[in-house]
């Protein structure tokens, strides 16, 4: 039996399959395979019963799954890179977006393609996602032999996608150039800021040009649809920030504030945008919603897991300064599943965060709480919650189509084992 | 004859009508008769020959064009008001906006919200301008014998139109927001500016969440290039207040220069939501490129008489202090006509005109300059422009259009007149 049939052996019971044959094990949670070691995340929610070399048994909850897998050693394969697979049309939009916001005004060019210049685009995760969203739902488009993963396609339907891959990282550059502004930073992507460099003044016009660059870009895809989406992304963007800056004590430290907030500031973004490579693909309301849910679980799940990273992480590995968001007083899921264990920890939280001695006493109640191991859990499930979407996506025959979906799966996994 | 048969045999010849018919007279730019004093702007452009009650003759430059008008005084009218015309409409929209601006999170809202309250909406010159528009060039729809200007017309196309005049006064409100963050301005329309109120970051905030309400509702209207066009005056705010910034010394002096930001900050808005309006009533690219005309050139007006307020007027009438361009370092036509006439002039600009003293010197150059006179001149030829573009509309029997078109008319005449 080749990989292949175990993969869609094991996908038609909704678990998932990574990575070698011989270092085969599965969860319905995320499992990393990418070692010969065996690591399931969160611990252990399906019950690995045997895994040996060639073989491998298990069992899943209530549902008392069991599968025995005859592996063909001669048919492996690399587990999927979602980057790579994509690293030329990662370039084609990198080149294009550099030509996307050239702007008239010197002063103006300058700010606008500080973020779009060769080394500092950022780790390109988003129109990774849309790549691989736009593969993923590319049916039903005749499997034709060829290695290039994408020659298949449409051209055209290629190319809008692609857009709303270009037109997403605008958007997201503009709010990073406009949050910056509001949040006094002096790094971003391990430079300076554009509002260090070049001032508050021209980081909001760049700002704004990058808006209109992106609306003029998104008319022309000419689906009204797909440009509402966007612009309500935008107005989520906006949302997210004004309820970080003017929240409540009350609702600094409710769970619920937060995540709502979480998802205009993070998961808005990749949620609508995925859903538009749906539409612009054709699929009907139901697919799209898969496509939407997938951004919005994976975007939970990626800041759920740098809200960790911004108590664990070191300064280089994150960008900034680790502990920004508890010095700058912004509560985030560690230190609200504290609360929840150390309910006087809210006392200090109240007094703003203010002081040095507060946050040491704070992250004294994070160390001793489940909290980090907690908001990775959470990030766990969600990552889970946009498997199950992959996972009910239209059947497919397309090995690019299969391909792309694990690629999709594999950065879940990515967004929680990422330690910068 | 009847004063409508007078107004269109001088509309086919392009001389323009104002005021009741014993006050008539003409030109080819604009005249005035408000009063039964006669007075032409610019001075005498057409030699009026004779004028006496009840007939008037006139000869036109190269064309010697001659009328006699035998005027039937019992079908007297008022002249048209613009304003008071579209009243019921602007408050309609004024309405809508406030429904449109109301934002989830609370801060947000009060902040979206602030010019759009009863009473600080502004001159409303935008949607006036739009209304008329949308009137002027509804054709071919058959005349109702109405009391409602607008009870002929098609309700829904008049309801997209309307959204143009809704989406421009939000794009403007939006600029405005970010402006008044660069320029660190305390008021505007009468009340302190919103970064004054509630803080540059919420107004940064509110001016990109009015940006994407616009993008939404411009998706609403299911026309591309609309939102294309409306996208493309946002870049183009942007643009001119880049340029305003970030001016070298040679460039603040090029009256090249200045008219290209002039025309980005000001006039690119009305220019393409007027042709936005007439796009949405299924006009020709030669009839939309005519309300482009109209608009552009209406702005440019538009900002030169500001510019010359800005030296002329009071500070009660200008609702922010008088000289405030110059003494922020803003040179305008005004002084770039003063520096043709007095080169030695350029040497004070250059300076910067960061010394009290140095703007006093500026002051006494202007005064003694033609610089107001050539400005206000340069104004009336945009002015004129503006008309011509109205002139050359196609032909309508249509009695409301003909108001209409009278009103967008009578617009240049109060850009040109007016005192704030």
């Amino acid at each position: 039996m080749s990989w292949r049939w175990a993969l869609r052996s094991l996908r038609s019971s909704r678990a998932r399959f990574h990575g070698r044959s011989h270092e085969l094990f599965f969860s319905t949670a995320l499992c990393s395979a990418r070692s010969s070691r065996i690591s399931i995340y969160p611990e252990n929610p399906t019950k690995v019963i045997s895994c040996r070399e060639g073989r491998c048994w298990g069992a899943r909850g209530l549902h008392d799954v069991r599968y025995q897998l005859d592996l063909d050693r001669s048919s492996e394969e690399e587990p999927v890179d979602p980057f790579s697979l994509v690293a030329d049309e990662l370039s084609l939009i990198a080149d294009r977006l550099r030509s996307m916001v050239i702007a008239e005004v010197p002063k103006l060019a300058s700010a606008a393609e500080y973020f779009f210049k060769m080394g500092v685009e950022g780790k390109r995760f988003r129109p990774t996602v849309l790549l691989h969203m736009a593969s993923a739902l590319n049916m039903p488009i005749p499997w034709s032999a060829t290695d290039n993963l994408f020659g298949s396609l449409s051209g055209d339907l290629r190319t809008r996608q692609q857009r709303i891959a270009e037109i997403t990282e605008m958007i997201h550059v503009a709010s990073l150039l406009h949050d910056d502004v509001l949040d006094d930073a002096d790094t971003r992507r391990g430079i300076g800021s554009l509002n260090i460099v070049m001032g508050n003044k021209l980081s909001v016009l760049a700002g704004d040009f990058l808006l209109s660059r992106a609306c003029i870009a998104l008319s022309s895809l000419g689906n009204t649809e797909v440009v509402s989406l966007m612009a309500t992304a935008v107005e989520h963007l906006v949302n997210g920030e004004t309820m970080q800056m003017t929240t409540s004590a009350e609702k600094r430290c409710s769970m619920e504030y937060y995540l709502q907030k979480t998802f205009y500031k993070t998961a808005s973004l990749i949620s609508n945008s995925c859903k538009c490579v749906a539409i612009l693909a054709g699929q009907t309301a139901e697919v799209s919603m898969l496509a939407y849910n997938y951004g919005q679980n994976l975007g939970l799940a990626y800041q759920l897991i740098d809200d960790v990273l911004d108590f664990t992480g070191t300064s280089s590995s994150l960008g900034k300064g680790s502990l920004s968001d508890i010095r700058h007083g912004i509560v985030t899921a560690p230190i609200l599943f504290a609360i929840e264990e150390y309910p006087q920890l809210r006392k200090i939280v109240d007094r703003g965060l203010k002081e040095p001695a507060d946050i040491d006493i704070a992250l004294d109640y994070l160390e001793k709480s489940q909290g980090i191991k907690k908001t990775k859990e959470l990030a766990a499930v969600h990552a889970d919650h946009a498997i199950k979407a992959i996972d009910a996506f239209p059947e497919s025959d397309n090995e690019n189509v299969h391909i792309s979906r694990r690629a999709l799966v594999d950065l879940t996994h990515r967004v929680l084992t990422r330690t910068k």
